[in-house]
C-alpha cells in the first residue's frame, strides 16, 4: 500500500522540498499551508501531480485539518510561525497561536482519526544559551524566544500525546536551515544580506556585533536527515538534533555574500550588541553524535552550506530578474 | 511600602495556605480563583481581613486578570487543572486551557501593566519517566501526561518572557504535596483512601500494582519553600524541585490510612499494572539538593507528611461530622 502522509507547511522552504522528495519515494502527499509564510511557487510543479494534493487552509481551522488527517498515515508537522525574531510592538501570542495551539489541532485531530506517526520540526531554539557547547539533546531547555518556548510546548505535549495513545514521534532539533528559496517573511541572514547590498553595494547592515556564530544545514539535506531518522528509529519516542557540527560567524556570511556578488568596499555597519535581536541565541553548536550514531551525517561544513545557498539564491534572484 | 501580590488559585489548598501566610507577612493579598476546584471555606476566614481581597473569575477572563494584575507587584502563579489524571473520554485540552492558556494570559498581562516579579508552581511531573534518579533540575523533560506537557509549556513561556521583558521568574517543581484540606476534585491518594475506608471498611481499592512510590511534601513546608526561594534567589530565572529526599509506596500509604482510622483485616484490591493511571509517573525520587544548598530542607520525610496529612485529614473529617 502505498503510504499516504500529510505535510503540514509544505508550501514553506523545508516543507515542500520534504513533499517533492516524498512523492519521489512514492508516497500520496497531501500538503496543507495558510500560505502565510509558504509560496504556491515552491508546490507549482507538484499541483499536477497524481499523487498530489494541495489543502489552504490554516490549521487553527479543525475542519480543514481533520479533513486533511481523515485520509492519511501519517504527519510531517512543519507548519509554524517561521519568524523567531520577537520585534517590540508584535502581538506576543503569535508563536502561541500557530505553534502550541496548532500542534495540539494536530495530535487531537491525529488522535480521533487513528494517526499514529508523526514527525516534527522544532528548533535549537528550545535550548536557549545553553552552558553546554557542543548542545547534546539531554541539554535543560531553557528558551528565550517565544519561538523557542512555543517550539518547546509543542514538544511537550507531543511527548505526552506519544505516551498516551501509543504514537511514534520522531522531534528534530533544526539548526539553522539554508537553501535557495527565500522565504516571504521571517528572512533568513543570507536573503536579508542579498537584498540590503542588492539596493545599496556599498554599506551593509549586520544586526548584533557580528560575532554571533550558528550551525547552518542545507534544507535539502535537513529534508534527508528527516527521512533517514523516521527510517532508523522505527518506534517510541525520538529526539533528534540536526544539524553539522561547527558554527559559521555572521560577519563571514557578511563577507561571503559580498564576495559572491563580486562587490568590494562594502561597509560593514553593525547595531551593535550580542545577539542579534531580543532572544536571539548568539552562539551555539548542536551535538549531533547521536544522529551520527544512527547513520547519518551532513555532508557540508556550514561554510560550505551557506557558500551553497548563497550560490542558489543568486542563481535565484538572477532567474527573477531575467522573467 | 507594603507588597501588594496576587495569588491564583489562590482558593486552592496550597494556595490558600500561601495566601494566610503572605498576610501574616504583612503583604497585601488579591486572591483570583474560578472555584472549579478551589473552596470557599479555604479562604473564608480571610475575607474579613483589611489587608485581603477575593476576585471570583476564571483566568481565561481577560478582564478580570488585567483588573487584578493592574493593582499588585508580584504575581504566585498556582491557577492550574489541579487534576493530574486523564481518563479516557476527557477533553485533552483541559490542561492546554487552564495551564498553558491561562498562564499566558498572565504573563501577557504582567507585561502590559510592568509587574515583573513572577512565582510560578510547576510539577515533578514535567520530567516524566526519568533515568536520572534523584531527578535534577537539569534532567530532561519528557512529560508523559497531559498535566505535565502543559506545566513545561508554561515554564517555557516563562523562561521566554523573563528573558524577553525583564522578569524575575520562580519556578519550583512540586513533588505530591499533602495537607489538611482536601479537594473537591483531583482526589490525592489520601482522600482517596480516606473516602472510599469509609463507605466500605473491609475493602480498599488502588490503583495499580501499589508499587508506585513518590515524593511527599506537607503543604505548609511548601508554602515555606516556595517563599524561601523567592526570598534567597532574588533576581532572574531559577527553577528548584521542592520535596524532600525520599519516596513512599503507594501500598504502605494503604496500611498507614488502615491503622489510622483503627480498621483491621482490610482487603487490598489492586486495578493492576505499573503505574496508578495513564500518564501516572509510578516511581521517582526528586533530586533536592539545590534547594537544600540555598538553605531550605523538609522537616518531615515523605512517610511522617504523609502521617501528619492523614491524621489532619481524619480529624477534619471528625469535624464535619460533628457540624
Amino acid at each position: 500500500m502505498q503510504n499516504r502522509v500529510l505535510v503540514t507547511g509544505g508550501a514553506g522552504c523545508i516543507g515542500s522540498d520534504l513533499a517533492q522528495e516524498l512523492l519521489r519515494r512514492g508516497s500520496r502527499v497531501t500538503v496543507i499551508d495558510n500560505l502565510s509564510s509558504g509560496k504556491v511557487e515552491h508546490i507549482e510543479q507538484m499541483l499536477i501531480h497524481p499523487r498530489f494534493r494541495f489543502i489552504e487552509a490554516d490549521l487553527l481551522d479543525g475542519d480543514a485539518l481533520d479533513f486533511a488527517i481523515g485520509t492519511v498515515d501519517e504527519v510531517w508537522h512543519l507548519a509554524a510561525n517561521p519568524d523567531v525574531k520577537f520585534v517590540e510592538g508584535d502581538a506576543t501570542d503569535k508563536d502561541l497561536k500557530q505553534n502550541t495551539l496548532v500542534t495540539y489541532n494536530v495530535l487531537e485531530s491525529m488522535r480521533r482519526h487513528g494517526v499514529r506517526r508523526l514527525a516534527f520540526a522544532s528548533s535549537s531554539a528550545v535550548y536557549g544559551i545553553s552552558e553546554r557547547q557542543p548542545i547534546p539533546e539531554d541539554a535543560p531547555a531553557r528558551p528565550i524566544s517565544l519561538y523557542g518556548a512555543t517550539k518547546l510546548s509543542c514538544e511537550a505535549m507531543i511527548s505526552a500525546f506519544q505516551h498516551l495513545f501509543g504514537m511514534d514521534c520522531w522531534i528534530l532539533r533544526f539548526a539553522n536551515i539554508v537553501g535557495p528559496k527565500v522565504r516571504k517573511t521571517g528572512r533568513t541572514v543570507i536573503g536579508d544580506f542579498i537584498a540590503r547590498l542588492t539596493e545599496d553595494p556599498t554599506r551593509l547592515r549586520i544586526l548584533g556585533n557580528g560575532q554571533q556564530a550558528k550551525s547552518y544545514l542545507l534544507s535539502e539535506e535537513c529534508v534527508e536527515a528527516m527521512l533517514y531518522v523516521v527510517e532508523h528509529a522505527p518506534r517510541g519516542l525520538h529526539v533528534f538534533n540536526l544539524g553539522c557540527d561547527d558554527r559559521l560567524p555572521v560577519e563571514r556570511i557578511a563577507e561571503m555574500v559580498v564576495e559572491a556578488m563580486g562587490l568590494s568596499g562594502v561597509r560593514f555597519e553593525y547595531t551593535g550588541g550580542e545577539g542579534g535581536w531580543p532572544g536571539d541565541v548568539p552562539r551555539f553548536t548542536l551535538d549531533v553524535s547521536a544522529i551520527n550514531r544512527l547513520g547519518w551525517r551532513a555532508r557540508h561544513t556550514s561554510e560550505e552550506a551557506v557558500a551553497r545557498a548563497i550560490q542558489a539564491s543568486l542563481a535565484a534572484a538572477e532567474v527573477l530578474c531575467r522573467s
